[in-house]
């Protein structure tokens, strides 16, 4: 008997019948034997039709009532999946952030998960039920106030449950089959990968391949909690997400990602003096918005000029909290940008390997795309481009890598 | 420095716009120095697509994640209720039913208000907020399980919590302007009451007038919460409903209520033992179903017929139990009927008055109305009668009462 946690993301789940056919899938795995912990999105346009009406009183709702506002559709799928389980004779039982408990701090709109108490699923696995965990959703127990976890949050949840129960296996259900060297809808000769490590998959979610959450990567990795991507309307195997370790065949470059949800800012003419950076940025993290790549320009008369990125849904709340801090230390403008995008190679094999970094530039020179920063890891190097030229980009590098070749490793790889 | 515990029903809040207007109504009488607890419905038709989309999967969804379901209507409001406060500089803080927190047994769907702990709404009030409370939802405490309190639990919700808080006055508000001698909808002359007892208040909303729930009426007498019914859309006083000390002119009748939701069942040929009632009515209230009138006619040759009545939406369910008790006790038949009304009339003067019955059956023999059944108390009399005469019932009452005369008390009669 395997526990197994399970994840449908809202298109899995975005109708009557879809709901209907992921519990005959869940139906199916506990009559194999298994203990089934399934966590759900919301219906697919549930949540931007929330989004939309509190958009329609204000332009920057409360973030503790958006969250409270937010958490109805995770609460609205797994009462109605609970309820065509139990037509369809499987007993289960839904469980909201509090009761699962999903305990978090209190970051609205992008709380981290900070505890999982799993009495409450444990009884119930032990009674012989399914139990249904809305997704993206928890409770900072210190206020008692509800919380979510930010767009893909759902995928978080999963795995920290897995983490928390010691399931065997995370299955994380999307709209595609797996990981892929890069987006289908943009290169499409792109290929399944059969596996790919925590490193790898890490890079790919945090430089914009949109099909795992990184948070929930972040988790897996740090609780060993083996993943395995697939679709819910195939019975296809997808990617399975493992450590390094565990993969036989590397490969240098294992994929192409994108990301256009970054945007630029920079402070021209800041006092060049020690201190200055954590001035600014203090408040910008302060705020809980996430700055990516950082560059200050050496400096020129005792002034320099600071650039970083940030994701664009915070860009205007950065832009305020920077523009006030511009006026206090005396730096001559704010400049945003929102036309910039990032693409990225990443891959394991690349820590034994040299002339990644001039096949890179290489392909995107051959293009004539100028690349406005550059930024690498021991395994990822990204290069900040004119937006307009993304998909050109994706595609050059995917062919340079090689990665159409049917090189990447299979499901077997994983030891 | 008043406490006030304002309650605003689905028409009251079924808009964005009518919310915002709202939000404004309390922000004037916070402003006015006073502390404010909101407690609010659903969106007008939130609850009945809810309802649809459950009915998509089930005939009869399981009860539990029923109310998982249902308690999203509310969790929306109060989290837009508060972004719109808070954009028009009231703070504003929602509580769901476990924050709140409203505690109730584990009948889901029509759970009972067991306890209210107001440390968090005190500490609130405390800080200078404006508290808004998710109407209609509570958390039984045993099992952590969401519950909702069945329709009209908004108002329950209200009165519960002025009661546990000590309020000064439990401000209902509704699309109408008060509580009125009947359904001006049926009797167009109907006149507004300026206050109405308890008790009759509670006879009215037992028999079918829609303005407050019962179960409210009840925990308001049993507190002494004072009730103020009246109208979202205008700023005219309403009906306050107090205890029957407290009202200088009484009369002896002061409505004439209806009620289409019963339904009547008859076991025919029910063996005529000691202890056989008991066998019938113990699985029906064991399913939380409230029987109302019953009536068991005098036995032969050993048999009985067994009538009574219960709500329209418990019908199907009613008549599943006691088909299996029926063949279990040997009874012939089961038969329902769900093409009936009852018209009460109802006041409290009419303790000291007699001939209230004998004008009540004349009126209705007038019209050729047959009466079914009869079932009396001190302050009303009830009759049920054919559906399709209803309307006509009514009016021939309001008029043989003499109710269309402006002799109705006013609020200033109030002591």
């Amino acid at each position: 008997m395997a526990l197994i946690v399970q994840k449908y993301g809202g298109t899995s789940v975005g109708s009557i019948e879809k709901i209907q056919n992921v519990a005959a899938k869940v139906k199916a795995r506990a009559e194999a034997g298994n203990q089934m912990v399934v966590v759900l999105s919301a219906m697919s346009g549930v949540t931007d039709g929330l989004i939309k009406l509190a958009h329609e009183i204000s332009q920057r709702p409360r973030a503790r009532e958006l969250d409270v506002l937010m958490a109805t559709g995770e609460q609205q799928s797994v009462a109605l999946f609970c309820m065509a389980a139990s037509e369809m004779g499987l007993e289960a039982r839904s469980l909201l952030g509090f009761q699962a408990a999903i305990l978090t701090d209190r970051m609205f709109g992008k709380a981290r998960i900070t505890d999982v108490e799993t009495a409450r699923i444990q009884e119930l696995l032990e009674n012989g039920k399914a139990v249904v965990v809305a997704g993206f959703q928890g409770l900072d127990w210190d206020s008692g106030d509800v919380t979510t976890l930010g767009r893909g949050g759902s995928d978080t949840t999963a795995v920290a449950l897995a983490a928390a129960l010691g399931a065997d296996v995370c299955e994380i259900y999307t709209d595609v089959e797996g990981v892929y060297t890069t987006d289908p809808n943009v290169a499409p000769e792109a290929r399944k990968l059969g596996c790919v490590s925590y490193e790898e998959m890490l890079e790919m979610a945090s430089l914009g391949a949109k099909v795992l959450d990184i948070r929930a990567v972040e988790f897996a990795a740090k609780f060993g909690v083996k993943i395995h991507v697939r679709s819910t309307f195939t019975d296809r195997e997808g990617t399975m997400v493992v450590p390094e370790d565990q993969i036989t065949e590397k490969l240098i470059i294992s994929g192409v990602a994108y990301n256009k949800n970054e945007a630029r800012i920079t402070i021209k003419g800041v006092p060049d003096t020690p201190g200055i950076a954590s001035k600014v940025f203090i408040p910008v993290s302060g705020a809980g918005i996430v700055v990516d790549v950082i560059i200050q320009n050496t400096s020129a008369d005792g002034k320099t000029d600071l650039t970083f990125t940030v994701p664009k849904t915070d860009f205007d709340q950065a832009m305020d909290i920077v523009s006030a801090t511009a006026s206090k230390i005396g730096a001559a403008e704010v400049l945003g940008d929102t036309g910039i995008a990032k693409v990225s190679v990443i891959g394991i094999g690349m820590r034994n390997h040299a002339g990644v970094a001039t096949k890179m530039f290489g392909a995107l020179a051959d293009e004539n795309i100028n690349i406005l920063t550059i930024n690498t890891s021991e395994i990822k190097i990204s290069c900040v481009i004119e937006e307009k030229y993304t998909e050109l980009a994706v595609r050059a590098l995917h062919d340079a890598f090689g990665l159409a070749d049917d090189l990447t490793p299979k499901p077997e790889d994983v030891v």
